[in-house]
Protein backbone atom coordinates (compact mmCIF):
# COMPACT_ATOMS: atom_id res chain seq x y z
CA UNK A 1 0.00 0.00 0.00
CA UNK A 2 1.86 3.01 -1.48
CA UNK A 3 0.62 5.58 -3.15
CA UNK A 4 2.48 5.92 -7.06
CA UNK A 5 1.05 7.16 -10.02
CA UNK A 6 -1.56 10.18 -11.22
CA UNK A 7 -2.95 11.70 -7.87
CA UNK A 8 -5.88 13.77 -8.59
CA UNK A 9 -5.71 17.11 -5.90
CA UNK A 10 -9.23 16.65 -5.73
CA UNK A 11 -11.45 20.08 -5.95
CA UNK A 12 -14.20 20.44 -3.33
CA UNK A 13 -17.70 21.01 -4.19
CA UNK A 14 -19.71 23.39 -2.20
CA UNK A 15 -23.41 23.46 -1.25
CA UNK A 16 -24.93 27.25 -1.25
CA UNK A 17 -24.19 27.55 2.69
CA UNK A 18 -20.78 27.34 1.91
CA UNK A 19 -20.63 23.73 3.43
CA UNK A 20 -18.81 21.00 1.50
CA UNK A 21 -21.43 18.76 -0.65
CA UNK A 22 -20.14 15.31 0.61
CA UNK A 23 -22.46 13.93 -1.92
CA UNK A 24 -20.91 15.63 -4.77
CA UNK A 25 -17.17 15.34 -2.89
CA UNK A 26 -17.86 11.34 -3.12
CA UNK A 27 -19.00 11.47 -6.67
CA UNK A 28 -16.26 13.37 -7.65
CA UNK A 29 -13.41 11.13 -5.93
CA UNK A 30 -15.17 7.85 -7.40
CA UNK A 31 -15.44 9.81 -11.50
CA UNK A 32 -11.96 10.64 -11.00
CA UNK A 33 -10.79 6.98 -9.96
CA UNK A 34 -12.98 5.43 -12.61
CA UNK A 35 -10.96 7.56 -15.32
CA UNK A 36 -7.80 6.49 -14.49
CA UNK A 37 -6.37 8.03 -11.17
CA UNK A 38 -3.77 5.84 -9.31
CA UNK A 39 -5.21 7.88 -6.36
CA UNK A 40 -6.64 11.21 -5.04
CA UNK A 41 -5.18 13.99 -2.95
CA UNK A 42 -8.60 14.63 -0.74
CA UNK A 43 -8.18 18.30 0.36
CA UNK A 44 -5.24 19.49 -0.54
CA UNK A 45 -4.68 23.37 -1.76
CA UNK A 46 -7.15 22.85 -4.29
CA UNK A 47 -9.44 21.33 -2.22
CA UNK A 48 -9.71 24.67 -0.31
CA UNK A 49 -8.84 22.42 2.91
CA UNK A 50 -6.96 25.44 4.86
CA UNK A 51 -10.57 27.54 4.01
CA UNK A 52 -12.55 24.67 6.00
CA UNK A 53 -12.72 24.14 9.91
CA UNK A 54 -11.52 20.69 11.23
CA UNK A 55 -15.11 19.11 11.84
CA UNK A 56 -16.03 20.49 8.30
CA UNK A 57 -12.65 18.60 6.83
CA UNK A 58 -13.44 15.24 9.46
CA UNK A 59 -16.95 14.89 7.71
CA UNK A 60 -15.45 14.79 4.20
CA UNK A 61 -12.95 12.62 5.37
CA UNK A 62 -15.52 10.03 6.91
CA UNK A 63 -17.83 10.51 3.58
CA UNK A 64 -15.09 9.77 0.87
CA UNK A 65 -12.90 7.11 2.92
CA UNK A 66 -16.20 4.73 2.97
CA UNK A 67 -16.23 5.15 -1.19
CA UNK A 68 -12.90 5.19 -2.16
CA UNK A 69 -10.33 2.56 -1.95
CA UNK A 70 -8.46 3.71 0.99
CA UNK A 71 -5.11 2.90 -0.93
CA UNK A 72 -5.76 4.85 -3.21
CA UNK A 73 -6.20 8.04 -0.88
CA UNK A 74 -4.15 10.67 0.45
CA UNK A 75 -6.19 13.49 2.49
CA UNK A 76 -4.11 17.07 3.53
CA UNK A 77 -4.45 17.54 7.09
CA UNK A 78 -1.67 20.65 7.23
CA UNK A 79 -2.91 23.16 9.29
CA UNK A 80 -1.38 26.75 11.47
CA UNK A 81 -2.38 25.14 14.53
CA UNK A 82 -0.16 22.23 16.06
CA UNK A 83 -3.41 20.69 17.76
CA UNK A 84 -5.71 20.76 14.83
CA UNK A 85 -2.96 19.18 12.22
CA UNK A 86 -2.57 16.49 14.52
CA UNK A 87 -5.61 15.70 15.20
CA UNK A 88 -6.34 15.30 11.13
CA UNK A 89 -3.44 13.13 11.21
CA UNK A 90 -4.45 11.06 13.57
CA UNK A 91 -8.04 10.68 11.99
CA UNK A 92 -6.41 9.93 8.92
CA UNK A 93 -4.68 6.74 10.43
CA UNK A 94 -7.67 5.63 12.16
CA UNK A 95 -9.90 5.92 8.94
CA UNK A 96 -6.65 3.92 6.78
CA UNK A 97 -5.86 6.60 4.38
CA UNK A 98 -2.66 5.51 2.30
CA UNK A 99 -0.78 8.78 3.43
CA UNK A 100 -1.73 12.37 5.38
CA UNK A 101 0.16 15.48 3.28
CA UNK A 102 1.35 17.71 5.62
CA UNK A 103 1.83 21.39 5.22
CA UNK A 104 4.46 23.28 7.41
CA UNK A 105 2.60 25.35 10.00
CA UNK A 106 1.85 28.84 7.70
CA UNK A 107 1.42 31.47 9.54
CA UNK A 108 4.75 32.78 10.95
CA UNK A 109 7.15 33.08 8.57
CA UNK A 110 11.40 33.30 8.45
CA UNK A 111 10.73 29.81 10.53
CA UNK A 112 14.04 28.81 10.90
CA UNK A 113 15.16 24.91 10.27
CA UNK A 114 15.43 24.04 13.80
CA UNK A 115 12.17 25.20 14.30
CA UNK A 116 10.38 23.64 11.30
CA UNK A 117 12.20 20.40 12.49
CA UNK A 118 10.99 20.63 15.88
CA UNK A 119 7.45 21.40 14.72
CA UNK A 120 7.06 18.05 12.63
CA UNK A 121 8.54 16.41 15.60
CA UNK A 122 5.95 17.61 17.80
CA UNK A 123 3.28 16.47 15.08
CA UNK A 124 4.19 12.76 15.06
CA UNK A 125 5.09 13.55 18.94
CA UNK A 126 1.50 14.54 19.74
CA UNK A 127 -0.42 12.05 16.71
CA UNK A 128 2.06 9.30 17.89
CA UNK A 129 4.43 7.69 15.73
CA UNK A 130 2.87 4.55 15.20
CA UNK A 131 0.76 3.75 11.60
CA UNK A 132 1.54 7.31 10.54
CA UNK A 133 1.78 7.37 6.71
CA UNK A 134 3.28 11.23 6.81
CA UNK A 135 3.84 13.14 3.39
CA UNK A 136 5.54 16.60 3.79
CA UNK A 137 4.03 19.14 1.52
CA UNK A 138 6.13 21.51 -0.02
CA UNK A 139 4.42 24.95 -1.33
CA UNK A 140 6.77 27.45 -0.33
CA UNK A 141 4.89 30.12 -2.39
CA UNK A 142 1.47 30.01 -0.77
CA UNK A 143 2.79 28.76 2.99
CA UNK A 144 6.15 30.98 2.94
CA UNK A 145 7.85 28.33 4.81
CA UNK A 146 9.65 25.87 2.22
CA UNK A 147 10.88 22.86 3.51
CA UNK A 148 14.47 22.86 2.48
CA UNK A 149 16.23 19.44 1.31
CA UNK A 150 18.41 18.95 4.49
CA UNK A 151 15.84 19.29 7.66
CA UNK A 152 13.63 16.91 4.93
CA UNK A 153 16.67 14.28 4.81
CA UNK A 154 17.16 14.91 8.65
CA UNK A 155 13.44 13.65 9.20
CA UNK A 156 13.67 10.88 7.00
CA UNK A 157 16.55 9.51 9.04
CA UNK A 158 14.82 10.21 12.10
CA UNK A 159 11.30 8.63 11.03
CA UNK A 160 12.22 6.34 7.85
CA UNK A 161 8.71 4.69 8.82
CA UNK A 162 6.55 7.16 8.87
CA UNK A 163 7.68 9.69 6.64
CA UNK A 164 7.06 8.24 2.88
CA UNK A 165 7.22 10.98 0.79
CA UNK A 166 6.59 14.61 -0.37
CA UNK A 167 4.60 16.72 -2.62
CA UNK A 168 6.27 19.60 -4.12
CA UNK A 169 4.33 22.47 -5.55
CA UNK A 170 7.61 24.71 -5.80
CA UNK A 171 7.44 24.15 -9.63
CA UNK A 172 10.81 23.95 -9.43
CA UNK A 173 11.98 20.82 -10.66
CA UNK A 174 15.69 21.10 -9.49
CA UNK A 175 14.74 21.16 -6.37
CA UNK A 176 12.18 17.86 -6.95
CA UNK A 177 15.30 16.56 -8.20
CA UNK A 178 17.40 17.34 -5.46
CA UNK A 179 14.67 16.03 -3.36
CA UNK A 180 14.43 12.75 -5.03
CA UNK A 181 18.10 12.32 -5.02
CA UNK A 182 19.06 13.17 -1.45
CA UNK A 183 16.66 10.39 -0.36
CA UNK A 184 16.17 7.27 -1.95
CA UNK A 185 13.47 5.51 -1.17
CA UNK A 186 11.28 8.46 -0.20
CA UNK A 187 8.77 9.22 -2.57
CA UNK A 188 8.68 12.49 -4.35
CA UNK A 189 5.73 13.73 -6.01
CA UNK A 190 6.19 16.58 -8.51
CA UNK A 191 2.40 19.07 -8.93
CA UNK A 192 2.29 18.48 -12.69
CA UNK A 193 1.76 15.67 -15.29
CA UNK A 194 4.41 17.49 -17.06
CA UNK A 195 6.98 15.60 -14.69
CA UNK A 196 5.88 12.52 -16.74
CA UNK A 197 7.38 13.99 -19.60
CA UNK A 198 10.54 15.06 -17.42
CA UNK A 199 14.05 13.45 -18.84
CA UNK A 200 14.04 12.33 -14.79
CA UNK A 201 10.62 11.16 -14.56
CA UNK A 202 12.28 8.04 -13.23
CA UNK A 203 13.71 9.57 -9.81
CA UNK A 204 9.63 10.61 -9.23
CA UNK A 205 6.96 8.21 -7.44
CA UNK A 206 4.46 9.99 -9.55
CA UNK A 207 2.58 13.33 -9.69
CA UNK A 208 0.03 14.96 -7.00
CA UNK A 209 -1.71 17.60 -9.58
CA UNK A 210 -4.64 19.82 -9.78
CA UNK A 211 -5.37 19.72 -13.38
CA UNK A 212 -5.72 15.98 -13.24
CA UNK A 213 -9.80 17.25 -11.92
CA UNK A 214 -9.89 17.71 -15.65
CA UNK A 215 -7.48 15.80 -17.58
CA UNK A 216 -7.52 12.49 -15.89
CA UNK A 217 -8.22 10.05 -18.88
CA UNK A 218 -5.63 12.10 -20.81
CA UNK A 219 -2.67 11.65 -18.28
CA UNK A 220 -3.60 7.58 -17.34
CA UNK A 221 -3.67 7.36 -21.61
CA UNK A 222 -0.74 9.39 -21.35
CA UNK A 223 1.83 7.47 -19.55
CA UNK A 224 1.80 4.91 -22.36
CA UNK A 225 1.73 7.63 -25.40
CA UNK A 226 3.46 10.52 -25.14
CA UNK A 227 1.80 12.44 -27.77
CA UNK A 228 -1.49 11.87 -25.61
CA UNK A 229 0.45 13.38 -21.96
CA UNK A 230 1.04 16.17 -24.22
CA UNK A 231 -2.42 16.77 -24.66
CA UNK A 232 -3.53 16.78 -20.78
CA UNK A 233 -0.41 19.72 -20.34
CA UNK A 234 -1.45 21.81 -22.98
CA UNK A 235 -5.46 21.45 -20.94
CA UNK A 236 -3.22 22.22 -17.97
CA UNK A 237 -1.18 24.89 -19.41
CA UNK A 238 -4.35 26.62 -20.51
CA UNK A 239 -6.15 26.55 -17.04
CA UNK A 240 -3.15 27.59 -15.51
CA UNK A 241 -3.52 30.81 -17.81
CA UNK A 242 -5.95 32.08 -15.05
CA UNK A 243 -6.49 31.43 -11.74
CA UNK A 244 -5.56 27.94 -11.70
CA UNK A 245 -8.16 26.48 -8.57
CA UNK A 246 -11.09 28.61 -10.13
CA UNK A 247 -10.34 27.40 -13.25
CA UNK A 248 -10.46 23.62 -12.53
CA UNK A 249 -14.05 24.53 -10.86
CA UNK A 250 -15.37 26.34 -13.57
CA UNK A 251 -14.29 23.38 -16.06
CA UNK A 252 -15.85 20.55 -13.91
CA UNK A 253 -18.95 22.76 -14.03
CA UNK A 254 -18.79 23.34 -17.60
CA UNK A 255 -17.75 19.40 -18.26
CA UNK A 256 -20.55 18.13 -16.17
CA UNK A 257 -23.18 20.90 -16.74
CA UNK A 258 -23.68 20.92 -13.20
CA UNK A 259 -22.99 24.87 -12.07
CA UNK A 260 -22.84 24.18 -8.18
CA UNK A 261 -19.30 23.16 -8.84
CA UNK A 262 -18.54 27.42 -9.57
CA UNK A 263 -18.68 27.83 -6.01
CA UNK A 264 -15.62 28.83 -4.21
CA UNK A 265 -14.40 29.56 -0.79
CA UNK A 266 -13.67 33.38 -0.23
CA UNK A 267 -10.60 34.48 -0.36
CA UNK A 268 -10.30 32.96 -3.84
CA UNK A 269 -13.77 33.56 -6.16
CA UNK A 270 -15.17 32.59 -9.37
CA UNK A 271 -13.34 33.36 -12.75
CA UNK A 272 -14.78 36.98 -13.91
CA UNK A 273 -16.20 37.07 -17.48
CA UNK A 274 -12.86 38.10 -18.41
CA UNK A 275 -10.80 34.84 -17.52
CA UNK A 276 -13.96 32.73 -18.74
CA UNK A 277 -13.51 34.05 -21.78
CA UNK A 278 -9.53 34.23 -22.15
CA UNK A 279 -9.93 30.47 -20.33
CA UNK A 280 -12.23 29.39 -23.34
CA UNK A 281 -10.16 30.43 -26.05
CA UNK A 282 -6.86 28.85 -24.87
CA UNK A 283 -9.28 25.51 -24.22
CA UNK A 284 -9.74 25.52 -27.76
CA UNK A 285 -6.76 24.61 -28.74
CA UNK A 286 -6.56 21.87 -26.91
CA UNK A 287 -8.58 18.82 -26.62
CA UNK A 288 -10.54 19.90 -24.18
CA UNK A 289 -13.89 19.70 -25.58
CA UNK A 290 -13.55 15.72 -26.21
CA UNK A 291 -13.65 15.57 -22.88
CA UNK A 292 -17.43 16.34 -21.74
CA UNK A 293 -18.49 13.00 -22.60
CA UNK A 294 -16.65 11.70 -19.90
CA UNK A 295 -18.36 14.07 -16.97
CA UNK A 296 -21.90 13.47 -18.23
CA UNK A 297 -22.15 9.77 -17.45
CA UNK B 1 -16.86 51.00 25.64
CA UNK B 2 -13.99 52.20 23.14
CA UNK B 3 -11.24 50.78 22.92
CA UNK B 4 -7.94 53.35 23.20
CA UNK B 5 -4.31 54.26 24.28
CA UNK B 6 -1.92 51.38 25.64
CA UNK B 7 -3.15 47.87 24.67
CA UNK B 8 -0.75 44.72 25.11
CA UNK B 9 -0.28 42.13 22.58
CA UNK B 10 -0.55 39.68 25.50
CA UNK B 11 2.11 36.72 25.39
CA UNK B 12 0.51 33.06 25.96
CA UNK B 13 1.84 31.09 28.58
CA UNK B 14 2.08 27.31 28.34
CA UNK B 15 2.14 24.04 30.35
CA UNK B 16 4.39 21.37 29.89
CA UNK B 17 2.02 19.46 27.18
CA UNK B 18 1.70 22.94 25.19
CA UNK B 19 -2.01 23.72 26.01
CA UNK B 20 -2.28 26.98 27.10
CA UNK B 21 -1.78 28.05 31.13
CA UNK B 22 -4.75 29.15 32.10
CA UNK B 23 -3.85 30.67 35.35
CA UNK B 24 -0.97 32.34 33.98
CA UNK B 25 -2.55 33.74 31.32
CA UNK B 26 -5.04 35.55 33.51
CA UNK B 27 -2.44 36.38 35.98
CA UNK B 28 -0.11 38.16 33.57
CA UNK B 29 -3.48 39.92 31.86
CA UNK B 30 -4.18 41.09 35.29
CA UNK B 31 -0.27 42.28 36.19
CA UNK B 32 -0.51 44.09 32.81
CA UNK B 33 -3.67 46.40 33.25
CA UNK B 34 -2.08 46.83 36.93
CA UNK B 35 1.03 48.42 35.62
CA UNK B 36 -0.60 50.37 33.42
CA UNK B 37 -2.02 49.35 30.21
CA UNK B 38 -5.60 50.56 29.06
CA UNK B 39 -6.29 47.11 27.45
CA UNK B 40 -5.02 43.79 26.27
CA UNK B 41 -5.15 42.22 23.07
CA UNK B 42 -5.08 38.38 23.54
CA UNK B 43 -4.26 35.53 21.13
CA UNK B 44 -2.96 37.80 18.60
CA UNK B 45 0.56 37.18 16.85
CA UNK B 46 2.72 37.73 20.09
CA UNK B 47 0.09 35.71 21.69
CA UNK B 48 0.33 32.43 18.89
CA UNK B 49 -3.20 31.91 18.48
CA UNK B 50 -2.84 30.33 15.27
CA UNK B 51 -0.46 27.47 16.81
CA UNK B 52 -3.48 27.08 18.87
CA UNK B 53 -6.99 25.03 18.26
CA UNK B 54 -9.56 26.88 18.20
CA UNK B 55 -11.28 24.71 21.47
CA UNK B 56 -7.99 26.41 22.82
CA UNK B 57 -8.63 29.61 21.74
CA UNK B 58 -12.40 29.73 23.08
CA UNK B 59 -11.14 28.17 26.87
CA UNK B 60 -8.48 31.23 26.81
CA UNK B 61 -10.89 34.22 25.85
CA UNK B 62 -13.52 32.56 28.48
CA UNK B 63 -10.94 32.62 31.24
CA UNK B 64 -9.57 35.99 30.39
CA UNK B 65 -13.54 37.33 30.08
CA UNK B 66 -13.95 36.58 33.56
CA UNK B 67 -10.68 37.64 34.99
CA UNK B 68 -10.45 41.33 33.18
CA UNK B 69 -13.07 44.13 32.97
CA UNK B 70 -14.26 43.74 29.28
CA UNK B 71 -14.17 47.18 27.80
CA UNK B 72 -10.09 46.66 27.90
CA UNK B 73 -10.59 42.95 25.66
CA UNK B 74 -9.72 42.90 22.39
CA UNK B 75 -9.28 39.24 21.35
CA UNK B 76 -7.48 37.81 18.11
CA UNK B 77 -9.76 35.85 16.05
CA UNK B 78 -8.25 35.51 13.01
CA UNK B 79 -8.08 32.18 10.89
CA UNK B 80 -7.48 30.54 7.54
CA UNK B 81 -10.98 28.83 7.84
CA UNK B 82 -14.21 31.20 7.61
CA UNK B 83 -16.24 29.04 9.58
CA UNK B 84 -13.56 29.24 12.56
CA UNK B 85 -13.03 32.98 12.28
CA UNK B 86 -16.56 32.92 12.08
CA UNK B 87 -17.13 31.41 15.35
CA UNK B 88 -14.09 32.99 17.02
CA UNK B 89 -15.44 36.25 16.21
CA UNK B 90 -19.10 35.79 17.44
CA UNK B 91 -17.65 34.11 20.82
CA UNK B 92 -15.75 37.23 21.67
CA UNK B 93 -19.18 39.06 20.97
CA UNK B 94 -21.30 36.64 22.90
CA UNK B 95 -18.51 37.02 26.12
CA UNK B 96 -18.46 40.77 25.52
CA UNK B 97 -15.28 41.76 24.11
CA UNK B 98 -14.81 45.24 23.27
CA UNK B 99 -13.33 44.04 20.39
CA UNK B 100 -12.26 41.09 17.90
CA UNK B 101 -8.72 41.74 15.88
CA UNK B 102 -9.32 40.17 12.50
CA UNK B 103 -6.37 38.47 10.24
CA UNK B 104 -7.42 37.60 6.73
CA UNK B 105 -7.40 34.27 5.58
CA UNK B 106 -3.40 33.75 5.69
CA UNK B 107 -3.15 30.39 3.46
CA UNK B 108 -3.75 31.60 -0.25
CA UNK B 109 -1.52 34.58 -1.59
CA UNK B 110 -2.13 36.99 -4.26
CA UNK B 111 -5.66 37.18 -3.07
CA UNK B 112 -7.37 40.07 -5.15
CA UNK B 113 -8.93 43.41 -3.82
CA UNK B 114 -12.56 41.95 -4.55
CA UNK B 115 -11.63 38.43 -3.21
CA UNK B 116 -10.46 39.93 0.09
CA UNK B 117 -13.68 42.77 0.14
CA UNK B 118 -15.91 39.21 0.03
CA UNK B 119 -14.17 37.41 2.63
CA UNK B 120 -14.74 40.24 5.14
CA UNK B 121 -18.08 40.49 4.27
CA UNK B 122 -18.94 36.50 4.02
CA UNK B 123 -17.36 36.46 8.26
CA UNK B 124 -19.37 39.41 9.08
CA UNK B 125 -22.65 36.89 7.29
CA UNK B 126 -21.69 34.14 8.75
CA UNK B 127 -20.93 35.36 12.16
CA UNK B 128 -24.46 37.66 12.08
CA UNK B 129 -23.56 41.72 11.75
CA UNK B 130 -25.37 42.82 15.29
CA UNK B 131 -23.34 43.38 17.83
CA UNK B 132 -19.93 42.70 16.00
CA UNK B 133 -16.90 44.93 17.27
CA UNK B 134 -14.36 44.39 14.23
CA UNK B 135 -10.91 45.24 14.28
CA UNK B 136 -8.60 44.73 10.56
CA UNK B 137 -5.27 43.28 11.38
CA UNK B 138 -2.45 44.35 8.85
CA UNK B 139 0.34 42.49 9.21
CA UNK B 140 1.31 41.56 5.34
CA UNK B 141 4.98 39.98 6.40
CA UNK B 142 3.04 37.21 8.10
CA UNK B 143 -0.29 37.17 6.73
CA UNK B 144 1.13 37.63 2.82
CA UNK B 145 -2.22 39.72 2.65
CA UNK B 146 -2.89 42.94 3.35
CA UNK B 147 -5.49 45.12 3.80
CA UNK B 148 -4.70 47.65 1.04
CA UNK B 149 -6.70 50.87 2.15
CA UNK B 150 -9.16 50.99 -0.37
CA UNK B 151 -10.98 47.74 0.95
CA UNK B 152 -10.63 49.20 4.39
CA UNK B 153 -12.34 52.17 3.36
CA UNK B 154 -15.21 50.61 1.05
CA UNK B 155 -15.79 47.86 4.13
CA UNK B 156 -16.07 50.89 6.77
CA UNK B 157 -18.55 52.87 4.08
CA UNK B 158 -20.87 49.67 4.14
CA UNK B 159 -20.48 48.30 8.08
CA UNK B 160 -20.03 51.70 10.10
CA UNK B 161 -21.17 50.00 13.02
CA UNK B 162 -19.26 47.18 12.88
CA UNK B 163 -15.97 47.77 11.73
CA UNK B 164 -14.43 49.71 14.57
CA UNK B 165 -10.83 50.00 13.44
CA UNK B 166 -7.40 48.64 12.56
CA UNK B 167 -4.19 47.11 14.05
CA UNK B 168 -1.32 47.98 11.60
CA UNK B 169 1.53 45.84 11.79
CA UNK B 170 3.44 46.43 8.74
CA UNK B 171 5.75 48.62 10.77
CA UNK B 172 5.41 51.49 7.43
CA UNK B 173 3.77 54.29 9.44
CA UNK B 174 2.93 55.95 6.38
CA UNK B 175 0.03 53.38 5.90
CA UNK B 176 -1.14 53.96 9.36
CA UNK B 177 -1.34 57.76 8.56
CA UNK B 178 -2.81 56.96 5.35
CA UNK B 179 -5.48 54.47 6.59
CA UNK B 180 -6.02 56.70 9.35
CA UNK B 181 -6.26 59.82 7.59
CA UNK B 182 -8.78 58.22 4.56
CA UNK B 183 -11.54 56.99 7.11
CA UNK B 184 -11.72 59.57 9.74
CA UNK B 185 -13.51 57.91 13.02
CA UNK B 186 -11.96 54.77 12.28
CA UNK B 187 -9.77 53.56 14.61
CA UNK B 188 -6.10 53.17 13.74
CA UNK B 189 -3.36 50.95 16.07
CA UNK B 190 0.40 51.16 14.77
CA UNK B 191 2.00 48.43 16.45
CA UNK B 192 4.77 49.84 18.74
CA UNK B 193 4.73 52.43 21.57
CA UNK B 194 7.32 54.24 19.21
CA UNK B 195 4.20 55.60 17.57
CA UNK B 196 3.27 57.51 21.03
CA UNK B 197 6.05 59.98 19.47
CA UNK B 198 5.46 59.84 16.19
CA UNK B 199 4.83 63.71 14.79
CA UNK B 200 1.19 62.10 13.65
CA UNK B 201 0.66 60.33 16.86
CA UNK B 202 -2.66 62.44 17.14
CA UNK B 203 -4.27 60.91 13.89
CA UNK B 204 -3.99 57.42 15.91
CA UNK B 205 -6.01 55.40 18.56
CA UNK B 206 -3.03 54.49 20.31
CA UNK B 207 -1.07 51.09 20.25
CA UNK B 208 -1.15 47.65 20.25
CA UNK B 209 2.10 46.53 20.96
CA UNK B 210 4.23 42.85 22.05
CA UNK B 211 6.99 44.85 23.38
CA UNK B 212 4.16 46.61 26.36
CA UNK B 213 4.08 42.81 27.94
CA UNK B 214 8.14 44.17 29.24
CA UNK B 215 7.24 48.28 28.64
CA UNK B 216 3.94 48.60 30.15
CA UNK B 217 4.67 50.39 32.88
CA UNK B 218 7.41 53.17 31.16
CA UNK B 219 4.74 53.39 28.29
CA UNK B 220 2.39 54.33 30.84
CA UNK B 221 4.09 56.46 32.62
CA UNK B 222 6.00 57.88 29.21
CA UNK B 223 2.01 59.11 27.86
CA UNK B 224 3.11 61.63 30.10
CA UNK B 225 7.01 62.30 30.22
CA UNK B 226 8.86 61.77 26.58
CA UNK B 227 12.09 60.84 28.38
CA UNK B 228 10.50 58.05 30.10
CA UNK B 229 8.72 56.76 26.81
CA UNK B 230 12.50 57.01 25.30
CA UNK B 231 13.30 54.15 27.71
CA UNK B 232 10.15 52.17 27.07
CA UNK B 233 11.18 52.04 23.19
CA UNK B 234 14.85 51.57 23.82
CA UNK B 235 13.99 47.89 25.39
CA UNK B 236 11.97 46.99 22.71
CA UNK B 237 14.50 47.78 20.31
CA UNK B 238 16.69 45.93 22.50
CA UNK B 239 14.14 43.19 22.45
CA UNK B 240 13.29 43.22 18.27
CA UNK B 241 17.27 42.92 17.78
CA UNK B 242 16.58 38.59 18.66
CA UNK B 243 13.35 37.15 17.30
CA UNK B 244 10.44 39.25 19.08
CA UNK B 245 8.26 36.94 20.51
CA UNK B 246 11.36 34.61 22.01
CA UNK B 247 12.38 37.85 23.38
CA UNK B 248 9.48 38.82 25.08
CA UNK B 249 9.13 34.97 26.56
CA UNK B 250 12.53 35.48 27.71
CA UNK B 251 12.08 38.68 29.54
CA UNK B 252 8.92 37.56 30.97
CA UNK B 253 10.83 34.26 32.54
CA UNK B 254 13.67 36.31 33.65
CA UNK B 255 11.30 39.02 35.10
CA UNK B 256 9.03 37.07 37.03
CA UNK B 257 11.64 34.29 37.49
CA UNK B 258 9.11 31.60 36.27
CA UNK B 259 11.19 29.73 33.63
CA UNK B 260 8.10 28.12 32.18
CA UNK B 261 7.43 31.18 30.50
CA UNK B 262 10.06 30.20 27.87
CA UNK B 263 8.05 27.65 26.40
CA UNK B 264 6.58 28.36 22.93
CA UNK B 265 4.45 26.65 20.54
CA UNK B 266 6.47 25.29 16.95
CA UNK B 267 7.57 26.33 14.62
CA UNK B 268 8.33 29.70 17.35
CA UNK B 269 11.22 28.67 19.03
CA UNK B 270 12.85 29.73 22.84
CA UNK B 271 16.03 32.39 21.90
CA UNK B 272 19.73 30.06 21.85
CA UNK B 273 22.32 31.05 24.13
CA UNK B 274 23.82 33.38 21.35
CA UNK B 275 20.56 35.38 21.40
CA UNK B 276 20.10 35.35 25.08
CA UNK B 277 23.72 36.98 25.32
CA UNK B 278 23.29 39.74 22.53
CA UNK B 279 19.76 40.68 23.78
CA UNK B 280 21.52 40.95 27.48
CA UNK B 281 23.78 43.41 26.48
CA UNK B 282 21.32 45.26 24.46
CA UNK B 283 19.03 45.35 27.64
CA UNK B 284 22.05 45.83 29.72
CA UNK B 285 22.17 49.35 28.06
CA UNK B 286 18.33 50.18 29.10
CA UNK B 287 16.22 50.72 32.13
CA UNK B 288 15.20 47.20 31.67
CA UNK B 289 16.85 46.12 35.40
CA UNK B 290 14.16 48.11 37.35
CA UNK B 291 11.79 46.86 36.14
CA UNK B 292 11.83 43.61 37.88
CA UNK B 293 10.51 44.45 41.19
CA UNK B 294 6.94 45.13 39.70
CA UNK B 295 7.06 41.52 38.19
CA UNK B 296 8.22 40.03 41.38
CA UNK B 297 5.15 40.98 43.30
Amino acid sequence: MRLKGIIAAAATPLRADRSIDLDRLVAHCQRLVALGCDGINLLGTTGEATSFSVAQREAAMRAVAKAVPLQKLMVGTGAASLADAARLTSLARELGFAGALLLPPFYYKGITDDGLQAYVEALIETAGAEGLRLYLYHYPLLSGVPYPVEVVARLFAKYPAQLLGLKDSSGDMGYAEAMARRCPGFDVFPSTEAGFASPVAGLFAGCISASVNVTASLVAEGRKDPAVLAQGVAIRNALAGVPLIPAIKWALADLTGDETWRRIMPPLHPLNEDEIRKLGAALHETRYETLAPLFRR
